[in-house]
């Protein structure tokens, strides 16, 4: 069998050692599936036994990403789901959306545990993708055995699922920062949220693209999909659920020339007045047993500080004048925002500790 | 006299030729002052007559910014506001906040045409000033005489004053962004608008500053002087004059990794409903006469298309879901930001043609 | 006619005006094509009169390239040679290489002048093409007709030539930094020359290709083609004419994260001892006439200082340790290395003023 | 005692776990000793017991880089050698030049394993230091004792040394790229070898600095010290002892506009005829048994693929039309080139496996 094993295990588990588990890992080559295979192969429990991608299948997964020393030895292979169901105890899949549908539904039907990065099991309400995603949903009634992946609040639900949907970028990013105000009933209900989101270009995907050859996104810094990218119902499904009420936002994505990081803006209208020091204290609060999130002392995020971890830096700022919260937000894109997010629900899916094999320091500079 | 000719006209003038305007340019070697050398060097009507930079003083122009190859042979000299006047028929002041005062005092006082790039002037109301740059304005009397230098909308005040007062880098762009619809009275009132403006690092001036260093800004976003920032003011001044009614914004600078570019997303609560095809129109309409102005096809405008230039992109972008306006609006920061729109106003001033010396086509790539 | 003036002229030519040239521009919509558009849009005494790019063919340019907008109306069309030699007298082609030969022929045919940005006409021994590019040249008799277009070292024959090739942004850096030294017989014959070049990424083209995109290239740096790239036998051609004797080249270049600028860092062993002063002044005289060519103060040349621009900029150091002389020689690789000196050979070819069109600042920050 | 657990191993140490070292680090809060930090903060075998850093002192480590989320709760320190050499049994030294000497000898009098990431140890010969440092050394006696701490050429004095240099960056990359082709004696005599190599702007260390504003670096690129840098004397050092003659090099590096990593070019005449694939070989068997030494199949290595870690990889090419090889290598010069060695040593002068917490995948994209 095709096991590999991190080398910070290599001296062998010993006697004692508790037994790990084997974990796929489908689309393994995007730049999600290749965070996945970075950081799994730092996680003290997991071995990484298959990893998938069909263009670069049968390659030398160093050959395709020489940082990726300790995968040294392992190869792509191309995607087949009876062999991912046969090697891998849980599986991760890191497919564009609408494509992992039907490699989901036979995993799940083959009772392995699936964290799905993808799109395809988010939204509760499968009339929603035709209207954003533009195609219709193959396993609706998969829909509602599927858990929201963002375990700030979601964490029992995550620890009994067998499939879990991990939340996209932004919704990561924007979510963790809306919920204490929303949950709390401090948004007023007449005034729609304005979540202005900036993102490094990795949050695209990994393909070929003028559009994002440097000489093109150098100096360059748009919005794009202004009030129609796809991530709206998704945010707008889990405000809902916090706000015991339906919500409509406005949501404007830009592109930034970095490669990793996101940062959300978001300008919440508040019902009542509230000091900026206790809207602090009171995020504080809600996040006091979050490992990830840490609640600023001042006002601005940076995804320059949580780069390459899975943390979720916030910012709070009341403005008096106009009674307005300004929330930013800061995530590592394909840290917290994919497959940072993902390990953190397996360690609860498997009831190990939430931050098992995601401590490690961010890089500096 | 140390007066120096651009070189395309280094023929000499023939007999016919328009005299030319000496100009002076005070703080010639921050961005904007550099930015003014670089487009005044290709100005068909004026000589650079002086060039004063304290740091750099006895200088040459070319050591300091060997891309001023026009400038050859011209040094920077040190400040003293008798020899400008001396010198300068019209003098272009950059410096810091606070420090233009006293020397556009001496200058106007000299029957100078000034156009001062910096914070001094904007304000008409000489109590902001300690509220938002935490000093006492110390000419009051000469805020009266100055004019808001957004061409757009003062042309005609602009080509009778004495002393512009050219606007900050944001609000050139957000101004030309939200004009159209405020000045029409498509905003509600109750709802304050929103703007989340982003701007390269050229914006922050030209000094050392461990912040801005390229391991420090290399994949850094964010924002900054939530709520606070000096620009609010004068945006607020210049909207409350178009509406007609006081008006309030909530304004959020962030810094993106780039050198040049401002981007102002703007969200504004409109009082009716109006189609994205409809608004566009009306902005087409409103900026038919300005040749600095581009109304988009689309919503997104990207400073990249403009850099270099003194041109302004704006893209307006309605959601009928929430019934709000999304306006994108981008500049070069140096460029209609600051020295461009500078000689635009000095154009004007002057009585030549809006866009002389301003043609030129932007960088690509 | 769709012909198209530079709007610096809008008054219209006065009845003195001499008369302009219908100029054309073949692969107008690559970064060479669009950089030719910039600087010939500017240019006094031409009128664009065709552009053509087959992929962009029939939309504006200035929704390809927003930043041209002195382009305004006007439409790239598709590639129809007739049509080209129809509408202009001087043609400027930016082809892949192979791609041009028999589109210039036949401008040739009909007594067009052309300047050919790309490969196919730089080397005079046909029997390098199938060597160094893989195909057999198809008009191997036209290349002695053509001139290679370096003016600082061809200036006669480019005036009465009536096809320049234009060369290659590598050898133009590098020819420009060895001339003076091996023209005067200061390079020892038994060591090789060491080139290492640094190019920015515009220079491999605009086209979509998953290693330029800016997650790709971030942070990244790579020599390429390590003795094998096709600008050496241009280089060692140029370099045994002015030797008068063969050369062999050991030639490295490099992709740096950036957009453009080029950086070449030569290392040339002496025949005999000369000091830095002597060797920068002996350079000095060699280009005292040579409009575009900056020799330094100091040993180190920076692209940044003469982005956008059409000058060359070089540092010279001798190494008395060693006895080797380290050049330093930096160009706009679409500039100097490109459009700009096609521009220039085509003032040549005219009797024009050499720098006409081309004088212009360049960006700074 | 303000010991620090790294939060691996938060459930605190079994009965059966191995003592753990308790470490300081003096310099903490530049790039380098913020990198040993975070390299430090995931060792298994090492408690970090100090961090001084004079500007930060009574800083949290966290405020200055919110990166280092496992140092939470501890605080720079202003430097005091006598309570590092009470806190500390190992110390890394990460000081300017000139500045860690007597701090060294005191720790060095105190039995505290040093090492010193500094410049002050790693020349043997004194006289150098006024020469190339421009200061004379105050405790030359101890450069006897000093071990040049490159581990792949020096493992057994390592091993048993109190006091080991780190070499710089820059004869890092160049030392792993040359030796073995040095040490076979492939190097023609007569003929200097040259290195053009291009570094990362944190190699410049964090200091403000206008030149290393993002709007100065952005676009640009330039070599420094020509012939005259620091290094050079290291390298010069290390080069002869491998070759049994002195060997003098040219050594040109330069900057370029990233933030991490470092690419040295090499070009060695050889003294003999031999092919790429048996140059590449003869590498491969030298470096066989070192674990952080990459061989690439191909010629090119980029410090993009061993960023954030501790490898060096290396590119290997053999001209023919010149006999001469081109040698690239590639490191992060915060890693192999300063904290990753340092901490190799560290794994080495203790008797533990030389990969210990050194072993993380680099950071994709």
């Amino acid at each position: 069998m095709q096991t590999h094993r991190s080398p910070r295990t290599s001296p062998g588990p010993s006697p004692a050692a508790p037994p790990r588990l084997r974990v796929g890992v489908i689309g393994a080559s995007g730049y999600s599936g290749a965070e996945l295979l970075r950081l799994l192969s730092g996680h003290p429990r997991v071995d990484i036994a298959i990893a998938t991608a069909d263009r670069s299948a049968g390659r030398l997964i160093t050959e395709v990403y020489p940082q990726l020393t300790p995968c040294q030895g392992m190869r792509f292979t191309a995607l087949d789901p009876r062999a991912v169901a046969r090697e891998a105890d849980a599986v991760f899949v890191a497919l564009p959306p609408g494509e992992s549908t039907m490699v989901v539904a036979r995993l799940v039907a083959a009772s392995r545990r699936v964290i799905d990065l993808g799109a395809d099991f988010r939204l509760h309400n499968a009339r929603l993708y035709p209207r954003w995603y533009h195609w219709r949903h193959r396993r609706p009634a998969l829909l509602r055995q599927s858990v929201y992946g963002l375990p700030e609040w979601h964490r029992e639900e995550i620890a009994s699922a067998r499939l879990v949907a991990n939340p996209g970028c932004y919704p990561t990013a924007i979510l963790l920062g809306l919920a204490p105000a929303v949950s709390r009933a401090l948004a007023a209900a007449n005034v729609p949220i304005i979540i202005d989101a900036k993102s490094g270009l990795s949050g695209a995907g990994r393909s070929a693209n003028l559009s994002f050859q440097l000489p093109e996104t150098h100096e360059s810094l748009e919005a794009y999909q202004i009030g129609t990218h796809r991530h709206t119902p998704e945010i707008e499904q889990e405000l809902a659920r916090l706000a015991g009420r339906g919500m409509a936002v406005t949501f404007t994505p830009h592109l930034v020339p970095m490669s990793r990081g996101l940062l959300a803006t978001m300008y919440v209208t508040l019902r009542r007045s509230v000091t900026t020091a206790a809207l602090r204290r009171l995020y504080r609060e809600v996040y006091a047993a979050a490992p990830f999130v840490r609640v600023l002392e001042g006002g601005s995020a940076n995804p320059k500080d949580v780069r390459g971890t899975n943390q979720c830096a916030i910012g709070v700022t009341v403005l008096t004048r106009t009674r307005q919260a300004v929330i930013t937000s800061a995530i590592d894109n394909l840290g917290k925002g994919a497959a940072g997010q993902a390990i953190q629900n397996l360690n609860l899916m498997m009831g190990w500790p939430e931050t098992l094999g995601l401590e490690q320091a961010g890089l500096i500079a």
